[in-house]
């Protein structure tokens, strides 16, 4: 399990406290990143939190198609996707880094962050059923958050990569 | 207007058949764009197409939020504009490349047209009632394009840049 | 007086001396970006900057080819030059950005300027007698600083642009 | 024999005659690699080439600093080094795609081959004594080639990675 992701450690917190406190804060992430706006409109949901890997996920609809002849996915759902699961472990990645300082601090600084930019490379046409979009943190310095990304779909074939750097 | 987005220059056409004829053309980019299930989900309209140049539209609503606290437009919602606006004055340039070339093949070349990869800058928050998304071609090629692209809002605010790349 | 009054504060200058001061301070980046080792190594020089806009240049040479059929720069040459010039032009933008604030902390934030990543479309061989690699500065935030940049030969044929984020 | 029957088809081939063949052709990529001016100039060597994975090296030297005070590589030896390597894999990946091709056509296609664009993150300074940039291909079609790139100093610290994009 993360230490890194853990509250400000309490002397008072037992093990168990810490844990059951640390799952919390996992769930919010899940819960807060379920409930942007646009990704409801979209359709997508978090399914996987951790200290340096998100995934996401989202199945096939109508409403997701990019060319109709094709039948595929419009490339601006897998940069939603892309951008989004990246921000999320972020985040994580942000919280870890600031253990140690004040809560109310942490939560400035995660308020704050934000995409300085992305790159997305479409390898193939966005063809199945479901898809699943991974992030990892490749490095967290003090300000800066650097990512990589890829979009799968339910048969594993690789469709996207994504590159993306965030402030916070 | 736009030579090179003419039809293949059959002797018996008038210029004012010609100009009919492209225009035509436009409109039906235009009606293609504004068709794509995923543009109309979010709620993208394309305004302008030129051979070179491209602008797409987008009013604030509330299922384009990204970010609750800060009311700002999703990373995805741009993504999306950019990718698209870009991608359909790819196609105009693309068409014009194509110029003596059978319909037929120029149709096939079109209908194959896709998205190498994209690079975003966010540079300010996505702020704003309307967003203006523009595309401009900075080389067409034999089998690929480069574009710039740009995010104002409706005071004139730089919120993104874009560059993306489309093989054809 | 204070060590932490900055030049701008200093109330005995008159706008000659700051005039001079400022020439003085833009003649150390010229300096400085032509002793870089490996830019004198490649052969480049800058020839201008501005708040906002630098400029730098290249003569071709044998060394710097990169494909020896068709005689053209390496795309490392290109590259080494737009990240250069972004570089410095990010500094003049940062050191404006940070007036007010003591010189030795201005000093501090630039000599830590460092690019976070940088994207390079290459559209035409590097062909020609001589390069002018030019950078612009699209936003200056309280950190990070956000550059575009291009490559032209000297008949004005552009060959490559250039979009890279730095962090001070 | 016809001059547009490839190895591969020849039938008079025996295994050992092929594999021979095949070693000759990945001589001649790391030789050519090596001879590339600006490559020699800046000190770098392929040291390894196979089907959808390349190496090369570089060591420390005073003339590929970018930062005398912290004597740290220049960003600009980075995007040369991880520009080559991307090149060089996908020269290669691009060979054993056209398999089945007249060899003239194949060494047309290759001789063509170009960067389309490139992103590079800085991730941590470039600071060893030896340099080491790797390159896979991600994708190879039928005229494009997506390549992922790292590099890493001797104790195998992450300095930077890379995406680029070649097409043939």
């Amino acid at each position: 399990m993360s230490e890194t992701l853990t509250a400000d450690q309490a002397p008072k917190l037992s093990p168990e406290e810490r844990a059951a406190r640390l799952e919390k804060r996992r769930q919010q992430l899940i819960d807060g990143f379920n409930a942007i706006p646009f990704i409801v409109h979209v359709g997508g949901k978090l399914v996987y939190i951790g200290e340096d890997e998100a995934r996401a996920e989202i199945s096939m609809a109508p409403h997701l198609v990019g060319n109709t002849f094709q039948q595929i996915l419009h490339g601006g759902v897998i940069a939603t996707l892309l951008d989004s699961v990246a921000g999320v472990v972020s985040m994580a990645a942000a919280y870890g880094r600031l253990k140690g300082q004040a809560t109310e601090e942490k939560m400035r600084r995660m308020a704050q962050l934000g995409t300085i930019d992305m790159r997305i490379d479409y390898l193939r046409p966005g063809r199945g059923e479901r898809f699943i979009a991974t992030a990892k943190v490749v490095r967290i310095g003090s300000k800066i958050c650097a990512t990589q990304m890829t979009l799968h779909n339910e048969k594993d074939a690789l469709i996207a990569t994504g590159n993306a750097v965030f402030h916070y």
